[in-house]
């Protein structure tokens, strides 16, 4: 029988389009563990925390209801209100609700804001180390990832300096995140205005991830959207709200670009999950943000643990990171390749890291991130463990 | 200030991808009940059944134990077995389950599956008329849709021959679906065996759409999987299972595909949602099998009941059409623009259809589309307001 739908037809961005090198890890942790040996997660990034009650108990009453049936594409109105509303309460920027579209996770959101900005060959900045998904995007839409490499002295961030040095006549879309996935730093406001001044010289777009926010430990950081109406934000409910599984995210988006934003929505995924929408109601309720709260707190307290403990054994992390759940560590201390040093780490000492590799290329072998998505207990029982893998204890 | 993200920076597919006329449509439909008119709805393309019950008990359940997390990208390990033991069950056709992929929708899966065989310029060969997010998915990977006419001759499906005619160097890839979205025919085991042929020779791909499986009224089809392991099918817990909001359906690829589709998968969704891969585990079980047999037969009554009436009005249906809950017919004979007739016979009689212009461009203008989606009742009701209104009653 011929080969069909195999080799011969596969399109070029699949070749692009690579795997995480963490499911590999994550996958022989589970390998290890199903083996007797004791792993301390120490590489997933979602929060350990089930979703709150009060959001599974709307999703509960929802499904009893027969809420089962489509939604609009761009979403439950009730829901892009309580969003807007959000944003008022939170951050004082007033929305037109409107300009909120509902999708199936901030990656849906990604989905349409790019498939709208980017077309073959066109450019898109984003800083080195960054989220990997986001340049993956890009050759999905046959685009251009232009990652420009930020160090500490960026705060691991883009700046309109960095901009200015890598803009092109195709650059269509500039991609920022903050806090930033895996560095866990935030875009200060006077940074994102100059970012912003050169976007809009150039009349390109500006694309702002917000996937993290509230999950910070200083002050709060003020929401992008306070900087104009010309700018797409994209959210989600899975961080910071406990609802990865439930696959909700949701962008706020220039008015003008609202319907074609809508119309590829209906294309693409139709609308995003009903019951998780309905659930999603809840969120914004004072009991259910007051467990939040809590959770944050608790991270907090990880980050303020985990911080000062890898830097004593010799990680430098030199900029503090405000947000998220990530610390990103130079290991060249201990090794010339961050890949082969996580994948001893989970075989010598049953610790779970993820290698800079999946970040970027930007002294890539000599990063690791650690994420703090489980219990103090374990992190201590991490950090005894990388300490005596690295000769320290 | 500056235009951004606006105009100027939009992709050229986001001109491509046009809104379905139906949603105006729909839109108008709803501003005419709010302002007290009765409408009936023969426009939609959703079951108007809730989920079955067990289906929605076991959603509740998974709710409770806190299955709120990620699964993996390609899905729950017990949902991609239970699909496998469906198809011997149900086809006799025994299959890896790790060759069966979750997916959030039917969308998801066929975005995945263009994802990884369209480049920019390959040819995707489709039906005209066909469902018409179908040709917009090809654009989305700047692809070429390439729609060939189909007519009560060819059953309204493609054939081998049909094939031969367009084929070309670019052409990557065959879609065919059955039963079809809006006629309703289904594709011989013949006729599949004669494209497969085609396919084959040319060591091109063939994505059959089997998601109104299920829903078809006289010999229950065999699925296009008997032919070989190197096709690809997508599938869906949306129609015949009664679980559209909840965004979920899957694919079956060839082995060698799996690993890119996996990757794929984890760029662009993570992964489907979590509560309804748990609520789809209890849709093979006895019991919610019956509820569906049962639906099934309503169904079949609507067709059995709609099908004479359209006929006798007029409307020239000329394939039985077999699957689904879709009418497709000539209404040639009461006006020029099928476009023109759906907004008049919706304004002066309350009925809302769809118009042809949104399945294709062949003998667009001549055709409408009818969904039996409402009661035996509603569409009583339907038929004397298309009768009085086509001055045949």
């Amino acid at each position: 029988m011929p080969l069909t739908g195999g080799q011969r037809a596969r399109a070029r961005r699949s070749n692009l389009i690579t795997p995480f090198q963490v499911m590999a890890l994550l996958s022989r942790a589970r390998e290890l563990e199903a083996q007797g040996r004791s792993i301390v997660h120490m590489e997933i990034g979602e929060p350990d925390f089930n979703t709150p009650q009060p959001i599974i108990d709307a999703g509960i009453r929802a499904l009893q209801a027969g809420k089962t049936h489509y939604t609009p594409a761009v979403g439950l109105a009730e829901l892009r209100e309580a969003i807007a509303q959000h944003y008022r309460d939170t951050h004082g920027v007033t929305l037109d609700p409107r300009r909120v579209l509902i999708t199936p996770g901030a990656s849906g959101a990604l989905q349409l804001i790019l498939g709208l900005l980017v077309d073959p060959g066109s450019e898109v900045v984003m800083a080195d180390p960054g989220y990997p998904c986001n340049r993956n995007f890009v050759y999905l839409y046959e685009g251009v990832p232009v990652s420009v490499p930020v160090g500490p002295e960026h705060g691991y961030q883009l700046s309109a300096e960095l901009l200015e040095t890598c803009w092109s006549d195709k650059t269509s879309c500039v991609l920022i995140a903050s806090p930033s996935n895996p560095t866990g730093t935030l875009v200060s406001q006077d940074v994102l205005r100059g970012l912003l001044r050169v976007v809009r010289a150039h009349g390109a777009a500006l694309v702002v991830d917000e996937i993290y926010h509230g999950l910070t430990y200083a002050e709060s950081p003020q929401t992008a959207l306070a900087q104009g109406e010309d700018l797409f934000v994209i959210n989600s409910f899975s961080k910071y709200f406990g609802m990865t599984g439930w696959r909700l995210g949701w962008l706020v988006a220039p008015q003008d670009c609202v319907e074609p934003l809508d119309t590829l929505a209906q294309n693409l995924f139709l609308a995003a999950p009903t019951p998780a929408q309905y659930a999603a109601l809840a969120a914004f309720h004072p009991h259910t943000l007051e467990i939040l709260a809590h959770r944050r707190d608790e991270f907090r307290k990880r980050r303020d643990f985990l911080l000062p403990a890898l830097r004593q054994i010799g990680f430098e992390i030199p900029v503090e990171p405000q947000g998220a759940f990530y610390l990103y560590a130079d290991c060249s201390r201990f090794t010339e390749d961050s890949f082969v040093f996580a994948h001893e780490l989970l075989e010598q000492a049953g610790v779970a890291i993820t290698p800079g590799i999946d970040f970027g290329r930007h002294r890539a072998a000599q990063h690791v991130r650690f994420s703090y998505t489980t219990s103090i207990e374990q992190l201590e029982q991490g950090v005894e463990r990388i300490a005596r893998f690295a000769g320290v204890a």
